[in-house]
């Protein structure tokens, strides 16, 4: 750790001071004080003071020291105004590197939270000695190759304050944020977006934001460094060997997804990830004892963490520190260091209020807060020492990742058989030639089965040539048919294995499943759950859209032919709702061949490209359909009954398409059936295969069970349903919402009478 | 309590010695062993047996009783199949009615999942003590009258198994549940669907199924319990003073949602909060050491609720009689009550395995069982002894709410202003007359501002005027802009105010609000969070559509104008998937007075209709338009630039209906700029006025800030983002994904040319 001492020495940064006056909670002393303190002209250093850190410890030169100036503001406290003001006290103290460099951070975000005049300094003040400690001292990471498969992953839970996430980068040296991008935070096409994007900015490892999601990522992350060191190591060459750190803050803390993910991570035992609690008392609507009392520490104990606290945090970086090692002590369980800090650490007027959170401290209040922690450079100044410090750590991540080279040079020797899967599927991510020779096939005249045991046959399929394949469901394995026959369960004594069974938990397991692929180290992740409850999860199947994470989402029982669960349970506007979110796509197989076909898409999109599909299988037998298969499947739609000069086209999706199929034989017209896996994949086909498919001057109608709205894009009559469902069997409900070959051939005649819109849309059910 | 005592013995029903045969979790003794036991014939009456309950001290008398016939099956425990099998044991002992009462809870569940082939019968078997004493000895209620205001609610969030609660509602006399009725389980149209539907049978509270969200709505009637009674109760007039009940599984316990709930409960002090949470170690993948091993006691400690055990949930009814009690005895913490269960208890060969969980038992088992159990009934046959001690306790619920009906008259003379309130708001749940004159109103000259802005007014005024109207936002008050000046923040101390500090805990204050309304006592609740971070409680959203809760959910920054924050927090596909929710009212109001407008809808349409209203409003500031109402914007969609033959239509919705306005001003042809506030409400307008608004022969546009897809109900060409956002200035990326006026000018254009579908998509942004 860097003892270097700066020969700079100002009379400010009494963070030790001040943290002394400020009880750890909310105490509201019953009288307002006003102390005089700070001064930024240079006073005489102290050779004696503590080696390290400037904690409680810290010698405090106070009103001795020279040119004592400035007066510390006084505010009050707003839930506590009737009571009393809490002070914030800077006194002149010897700044060492630790200080400086932690100021330098703070000062980044100040200065570009004001330039942008947008951003959220706060968070960034309170949790720059952590954020300090991990890029300057403790993590491992190589800023010349961001994607170094045994860097140690850190994630930004509490996204807002991503300044600190692009302070620290560029402190580190990643050519991805220059001083200049930093001036350009939060401006248009800048690497330096309002929260962190791993698809903007090298060295960030997953997009946070969305509270909650980033510690459930992290989760994710250190469930792969788990895996694939169970896969891969031996002894002395330790191939995947990292820690993953999160700085999460309350808002995280109260989200459910944190309880999904964190709960989970203890069952796991993942002893290499250590999560920092940045317990700062402050949220958007003020303290956090409107709304948020509960006893954190207790909670993730009853998680089976570690818990550890430090009692503060702005500036006692030896306690960080310590509590950082006993983390790392502890190997069979996940660690949770509860920090205490103060938002906007420094500000004198906006210090441990909310007005720090999300708003700029403008140019008075930064200037103010200059004085306050004794810092005497100019906006977006950083002094050499920092830049040295960082780097010299950076740089022994680089010979960190020599070293790491000669390893795997070595490993390749002795372990020829394991070295080329790792380099094909975790280094290379590459799939293997002709994997999709394994993927079952079937004909028209095998016997009609469930699409979710179609998807049971692939998944196994799969698993048996891609060892990078893992995942599982949210409980339901026995329904969604995902469980993996030539594997076990992963978990806590086995984590080679690779059926995860993530619980009731959807949420957590789609935002863990989204870090499996986000790790970059090849694996292709899957999650399942029913169809209906992807309403729990789809702020992870957004973000796995927006941040290019390649997870596979399988969900099955996808229509109103669940049957008797009832409306709670039977799918309306789900698939249409998520044909909505824009770079996800949505496959609906109508038989085994398409099956196949939407996995091949899907394990190719996830391993090539990082994308993330969705699928709907369904719970009901179906029949297979002449003319099906792999390829084309991957055009999204084709025919399934083929007809020259069609007079009428209908076009149905899944367990509707064998429907559509039916009707066809009774109109008494030239019909082409077509089915459309996807609407995406179809979107994308030439010009001159889509207008031959689908020609416009054909009537054309859609049959599906779910919602009717956006079939206009390619259809003109829609037979749908637009209201819930209800409990009955499966066929009854389809029967009585109008999913009957009666009822379509008559929509049918409708269409091609020349009327157009919803000809059927389910309200005939309602009783 | 009752202590009568069947005449009627039997050998049977030795779940007390069965209880201790199995250990608490899951033991695993090293030999099999086969006991000989159970027998259906009567045996003598052991005359000493304890009083009540046939828990761990029921007595034995095991083999010497008489006729003892049939043979424990022995089958082997899943998960430790290899060390050992779990024996149940069943023995000759006296039937006393808390068992006979049990069992036939327990039977009429099995019956009707048999009968159905489709449903749960495993959770009702263990889970039929807890109820039987809720139903037969605790709750306060009247099958006559199941609004009665003051009664205890009763929610089963482990909702799969709802036969538990038809057995209880059947058997306490409900009209609502006939044996008739139970016959009908699962069966289209019947009243007992296979999850329970508060809009389908009487003495349902709310509709639970999706997990996690029983306990939640729990939550929020015991919140409903509290204000209530703090806002009407009088010295010796106590209006409101109920408890809440929910039974809650392992599903309920691993949901993030029942995280945010009872953390907030736990905050709040829920006193009259007792959740049964039913251990039974078993979910659908297996037994929960699959996945889900967290101390929940420790952590719902940890939220601040009191938590109890009961070891022997089966059998050992007084421990559960005894563990209400202490629950009671606590006012001023939720009570968990955490008790251990066996999964279809009683059932030889599936009990303590998912093969109970959510398949018939059949009809060999269910014999089986009924040897087991010592239960001599035919198929939905229920012993008379069995209604009359439900229906004496019902009868008493009767007496209470005579007794109730004579305070409040009483309160009626004692206070009349409060009792005038009391019966309009809570009793007749009608609004006052004329209560839309409070609504603000603006004209075009009015300086324009933010519709969240307006909203402010509008939740302002009219909680003014509406004493019912309750709510508050997930820790986003200063952006939402939903803080009510007239009242305070409703906590622990102060449960008579009305402003909820729901924290980051957007699923959870969904479902909290929903019960508010479900509470069917006149509360208009509303929540808030932005408009992308509905996605968090989207199964929130869509349940409140289902069940007819009257929830206004408030969601501002609805478009990429959010701005700097980014892509992470801007919706695109936001607004369009919730329009596909059935029965869901979206509105997007466009200016001051559409926002009363939407205030007005939604406010009559929670009390009058208890049904949901989802609002978005922008963050930036927009113009009051020409020609803008209340009475406009209940049509759904108006002119806001009148044309008499246009040649072109612009549809705009919220902060784009200003922008087509000056797109209009530039376009050299006859223009009608119609502003669209709510699809919904405009379908229903009549067909006249919609071919008058948006003629077929006209060329229309559409405008929204949202993906294009559904705009092809109402428009011809379309301009919108099908893209994700980006982190810029907000003005910044309105203009560069399209929102300004050359790019709509130049899309009309087109429009008018002919051409059809997305003309600008957003695409032109994407750097």
């Amino acid at each position: 750790m860097p003892t270097t001492r700066s020969s700079r020495a100002t009379a400010a940064v009494a963070a030790g001071a001040a943290a002394t006056m400020l009880a750890p909670s909310f105490v509201c002393p019953s009288a307002p004080s006003k102390l005089s303190a700070v001064t930024s002209a240079p006073a005489p250093v102290a050779a004696s003071a503590p080696a390290s850190g400037v904690g409680a410890g810290a010698s405090i030169l106070g009103a001795g020291a020279a040119a004592l100036a400035a007066t510390a503001a006084v505010r009050p406290n707003k839930r506590c105004a009737k009571k009393d003001n809490v002070v914030r006290l800077a006194t002149a103290t010897e700044v060492d590197v630790d200080t400086e460099c932690i100021n330098a951070i703070r000062f980044l975000a100040v200065d570009a939270v004001n330039k942008a005049n947008s951003g959220h300094p706060g968070a960034p003040m309170g949790q720059a000695p952590i954020g300090y400690l991990l890029f300057a001292e403790e993590m491992q990471y190589n800023p010349e190759d961001p994607k170094w498969v045994n860097r140690d992953r850190f994630v930004l839970s509490s996204g807002h304050g991503c300044m600190l996430q692009y302070s620290l980068l560029h402190l580190a040296g990643y050519d991805s944020v220059s001083i200049d991008d930093i001036k350009q935070f939060r401006q248009w096409g800048s690497k330096t977006p309002g929260h962190p994007e791993n698809f903007e900015t090298d060295g960030i490892e997953v997009t946070t934001g969305p509270l909650g999601m980033g510690i459930s990522n992290a989760v994710g992350l250190a469930a792969a460094e788990a895996h694939l060191a169970a896969v891969y190591n031996k002894p002395g060459m330790e191939l995947i060997d990292h820690y993953t750190y999160t700085i999460a803050g309350d808002g995280c803390m109260q989200e459910g997804i944190s309880h999904e993910a964190c709960a989970y991570a203890g069952h796991l035992g993942l002893g290499k990830l250590i999560a920092f609690y940045d317990d700062n008392g402050i949220t958007i609507d003020g303290h956090t004892d409107l709304s948020f009392t509960e006893d954190v520490g207790k909670r993730f104990e009853a998680y089976g963490w570690q818990v550890l606290e430090v009692s503060e945090g702005n500036t006692d970086v030896d306690a960080i520190r310590k509590a950082i090692k006993e983390a790392k002590a502890c190997t069979d369980k996940p660690t949770l260091i509860k920090v205490k800090t103060t938002i906007g650490f420094g500000s004198p007027n906006k210090a441990d209020s909310h007005d720090a959170h999300g708003a700029p401290l403008g140019a008075d209040e930064a200037e103010a807060t200059r004085k306050q922690l004794g810092w005497n450079y100019g906006e977006f100044e950083v002094p050499e020492q920092v830049y040295d410090t960082f780097r010299k750590h950076a740089k022994a991540g680089s010979e960190k990742q020599a070293a790491w080279n000669k390893m795997w040079k070595e490993y390749q020797e002795k372990e020829p058989e394991l070295a080329a899967q790792f380099k094909r599927a975790v280094m290379d991510r590459k799939l293997p030639d002709n994997w999709t020779d394994a993927l079952p096939k079937v004909t028209p005249e095998d016997k009609g089965k469930a699409t979710r045991l179609h998807s049971q046959d692939c998944l196994n399929a799969i698993a048996n040539v891609l060892p990078e394949f893992m995942g599982g469901s949210a409980d339901l394995a026995p329904s969604n048919m995902t469980l993996m026959k030539c594997t076990g369960d992963f978990l806590k004594d086995s984590y080679s294995e690779r059926n995860m069974r993530f619980g009731i938990r959807e949420f957590g397991m789609g935002a863990v499943s989204n870090a499996l692929s986000l790790d970059k180290t090849g694996i292709i992740p899957y999650c399942a759950t029913f169809t209906i409850f992807t309403d729990y999860m789809r702020g992870a199947i957004r973000i796995a859209a927006l941040s290019q994470a390649g997870t596979i989402f399988v969900t099955t029982h996808d229509s109103i032919a669940v049957g008797e669960d009832g409306p709670t349970h039977q799918p309306i506007e789900t698939l249409p709702s998520l044909r909505l979110i824009p770079d996800l796509t949505v496959m609906r197989p109508a038989d085994g061949n398409e099956t196949a076909g939407a996995y091949k898409y899907a394990v190719e999109r996830s391993k090539n490209e990082s994308r993330p599909t969705m699928m709907a299988f369904s719970r009901q037998a179906v029949d297979n359909l002449p003319n099906s298969s792999i390829e084309n499947t991957l055009k999204g739609a084709y025919e399934v009954i083929e007809c020259e000069k069609p007079e009428l086209i209908l076009i149905g999706t899944g367990s509707e398409v064998g429907l559509c199929v039916d009707a066809a034989k009774k109109l008494d017209k030239k019909v082409r059936v077509v089915s459309m896996p996807s609407c995406e994949v179809y979107r994308e086909q030439p010009d001159s295969y889509k207008s031959k498919l689908l020609p416009a001057d054909v009537p054309k109608m859609s049959v599906e069970a779910a919602c009717t709205s956006g079939w206009g894009e390619f259809a003109d009559a829609f037979v749908g349903i637009d209201v819930f469902g209800a409990s009955a069997p499966g066929g009854t409900c389809l029967d009585k919402f109008g999913f009957n070959v009666d009822n379509v051939v008559s929509c049918a005649e409708r269409c091609l009478s020349g009327e157009k819109g919803a000809l059927s849309n389910g309200s005939q059910g309602k009783h």
